[in-house]
């Protein structure tokens, strides 16, 4: 390899410092030029706070995507909208080829071959094909093959979402409303905590935290910064109660000597990565979520979520998630 | 940043070691207030003995994990009744409607309208659609076409469900009803073992041991500690005979020096965390178990299952998984 | 804790050193009692080579698995079975309930009133429901309801075993039958080579070796030990061409200065673990092969499988697998 | 084990540096004899640029895997004529048995008796079954019977196909369509970059770049060579935005002092491997790109991708993605 010609620096020590200095950023993906914006990097419901624009259609719609992600009830209209539409258009083309050759029936009975027309569609579509209507010519002949083909197939591709749907791995998880900094051991910590609300269990729970704000550079210009936040303990392997996550600010954490002034004008957000096990299915799960500098109660502490009145068990009252109570600080 | 006002300790070199000290807890989920309890943590199927109250009907019913879960008896009995109540409701409906435009055969071989509308009902939600009962009114047609939607929907559910039941990764192995205390090299060791049920493959297994029982703190109230038990071996790479799990009670184990009346009086439970690959599948599988005080044989150690009363061949009596027999300790 | 009651050994250096050696094992999962079994440990196919007694029936049809892992051509065969016995059944169930109430067809139209049941009933369990056969009393309408939903669940159970088939991961990777022993720069190496079959991508590729042999204890009996075999590379990211491991012979090698009669003395047997990503769907896959002492070619060295008789195009001659060649070892 | 009969060199230190020399390589499983070839190891679309000969036809056919990958319009059309192939099979089979046996319908109307057998055949395979045209005879029920049996497998399987291509995880990326050199801190350094171009989230991306390129041995034969290259960040939590990958140009980088010629002369290839989790499927995404020399902009960079017009609210506009700018290198 020819490398007589050399363009480059070669203060390789100094390179590597700064190289390595850069390596350090905590960035997770956000990048450092958002710094502009007043509203919270990550949203309530885990999705990210970022418009785009340019993508094309096909990939702004997003249809699978979409028809897995939507509510249930949103699903089974569209589910609906779409039968109907495809017996219209069916109907349409029987109309256009014949209905009169769709015998059987007393096109009275059916408030006229419009709707015959539809019925029969939809009995072709669902293949329940009574019979009491029924193709008596070559080309009504054709497209009912063709519809009860594309019936047939419509219907796997809905049995398809049904199943990709409920089997979706999806964290029930839910984070208390607001973090609090409270006193733990000699200093104090910045602490939320979360609870699994369905009955099925979680296991080997991993959360990280990264404190995210906007500090001037050298020159002045506000830049974001990123730092993670060490945590008392950040996996756990059975998640039956409440876990309460904890940060202690310590003299090595990026919240030593700040103020709820400070993290105010430091637009500060913290974010939360949270993934787990499913054990019914051993799939992981994911989940985001955010507190913002608004979100956090300075002197406060979480109170128990045992419910004490009933001896003997173990009881957890889900209630009590968000419950706090004042307490002084060190 | 403003960091003017400290209000925190500057104790840094302290603080930390409070903070790793209490990093070194082994807490595994269920935290250490669980000391009033004198029944088990993690129940023999696997769950977790903690009774939760104040979750919300629809997190409590749970519907998609209990249809997975349950057995098959129960699963195709609420199958049945679904069909049974969908067809009676819908039966009513086209009652409702009108029986009498519901063509083509003699009610009173059908003993009575009602069931004629219930055994066209069954055949449009199953779309066999025989077509010796059809719908001969813009009514009872509109019902049809929706039920016959219903019922595809339907059976695509059941597909789903019957594939999620039959493919969830479930580790067939059986764990031996007690552990034993034996000796082992210089020592004793704290035993148990466990079989692949199936003649399908595990593979990469893993597995954790956790003792947790009630010691006082230092001021004399009970508290719950955990202590993770090092294990001669915790992964194999294939599993196709028996698998003994042996914890070594050297002076570093918290086993060391205790006695079975010590492990009765601290309320001692050993968590098992199992985690292995099905073959079949390539699927993580996972389970839990765990041993009582109550359910450690001291003094005993299990028989090879190994048989050796066929030649030539390696055979595993399963047969043999719980025998033990007595050993005098180190 | 109470800990004044004693009756351990407190030799704790010495005892430490013992388990660790103990640790050192590096049993796969076999154990160390198979001894006396001239047999290979792992199958040509990848299972062991084990037998069990004593399993549950259920346990021991395992239908699920081997409906999942059984050739095509015996599943469809089971299938079809399962559709005749079913049809038998149900034919026989409307014969008793009274054949004359299926209306509408002659019954020596179809060789008599048995047949004309039997279709009746494929016509019900499949959903086609032409009705020119049809049920027309209470009875034979409640058991045609029935057998819909059956028929309806049961090729539901068979699509989820159809696409359980087919999106099953396997490895479709071939072995070269024998390994071999060449030089490899200034030593010689246990080596073997494996290709994909399939046009589909493999990535992360995984493999560990290791080697069982039974060896004379201190005291002269025999044992089964295993040993993990150092490779020169044992992890490729992509798979597109043939690769060979290569276990270099060196002073630390369980291999070194060991001859062919010694491996044959000792019953050595190579046991392979493969674990790949297949990179259609992101899944993993594994299988397991094993080199027993006598496919083992002293000597010997694998010829290039690139074809350079195509110029220009990088071509890999799939049948050149188990080529070799004699060359002298160092 | 008799290890008298020693063959082997003693030089044991030197084996052992030898073996780790070697095991430096950073192949990444293409092998060092691809030295002839003067087109792309990956091509665009992340398949492996190699000839394979003598694979099997079902190797090379790999339906299973075509089916999936293939266009959904390749798909929809290779259904359509299975249908149509199938319908004409068992229509010609029903007129072998006797196209008079199946009655119902004046085959006048139908065009004669091939496609009343079509039609009839068509109504079986989906199980539409209206029953107009019903079969009357044994053997043409027999043969019924079987067709709708295998219309329920044949659209099961395509149920199952359906469901695998739209579950399948894809990594909706888009690569820069060019690499550059540019300045970074006090080096150069190679960049690329990536945008996710769905609006579902990608997490926990991981890239790793290597670079491949022809350099002599020692006695002057070409040999590909294969580098690992250091990124200033190959991981992220997060996609939400653009991600630049950058490789610093230090002195300890393979492209130390390397020129625009020296690339093109060792026909060099950055090869990229890309791996994350897709967030509503929790399932891992993989994919391949490859940049060849003459795909290099020396002495330009990236435009940011933010749009700055819309104030408040953070834009990322897609078609930016291979916006560069000329600049001054180091």
């Amino acid at each position: 390899m020819n490398s007589s010609n050399r363009r480059f620096s070669n203060q390789s020590s100094v390179d590597r410092k700064l190289v390595e200095q850069e390596e350090q950023r905590n960035d997770i993906g956000f990048g450092t030029k958002i710094t502009h914006s007043q509203s919270r990097l990550i949203n309530k419901d885990g999705s990210f706070n970022i418009t785009r624009i340019n993508d094309s259609l096909w990939d702004r719609l997003n249809i699978y995507n979409r028809l897995i992600t939507m509510g249930w009830a949103q699903f089974f209209s569209w589910l609906l909208l779409a039968y109907l539409f495809t017996n219209t258009l069916f109907a349409g083309v029987y109309m256009l080829a014949g209905s009169d050759t769709l015998k059987g029936v007393d096109d009275r009975a059916l408030n006229g071959p419009f709707w015959k027309c539809f019925f029969f569609s939809s009995q072709t579509l669902t293949t329940v094909g009574y019979g009491h209507i029924s193709p008596d010519s070559f080309l009504t002949s054709c497209i009912a093959a063709f519809e009860s083909m594309i019936g047939l197939l419509a219907f796997a591709l809905a049995t398809g979402l049904l199943y990709a749907r409920f089997s979706r791995p999806v964290a029930h998880t839910r984070f208390s409303r607001i973090a609090v900094i409270a006193p733990y051991l000699d200093v104090n910590a910045w602490m939320f905590r979360i609870i699994n609300t369905r009955a099925n269990q979680l296991i080997d729970l991993n959360i990280t935290v990264s404190l995210s704000r906007i500090e001037p550079k050298a020159d002045g210009t506000p830049t974001r910064k990123y730092y993670g936040l060490n945590l008392e303990r950040s996996k756990v392997t059975f998640f039956p109660t409440n876990w309460t996550l904890v940060h202690p600010i310590t003299s090595e954490s990026p919240l030593y000597g700040c103020t709820p002034q400070d993290m105010e004008t430091s637009d500060s957000e913290f974010l939360i990565s949270f993934q787990a096990m499913d054990d019914t299915f051993a799939q992981s799960v994911h989940t985001r979520y955010s507190y913002r500098h608004d979100e956090i109660r300075w002197g406060h502490k979480f109170r128990p979520m045992f419910d004490g009145s009933q001896q003997g068990t173990v009881t957890l009252d889900l209630n009590r998630l968000d419950d706090t109570e004042e307490i002084a600080l060190n």
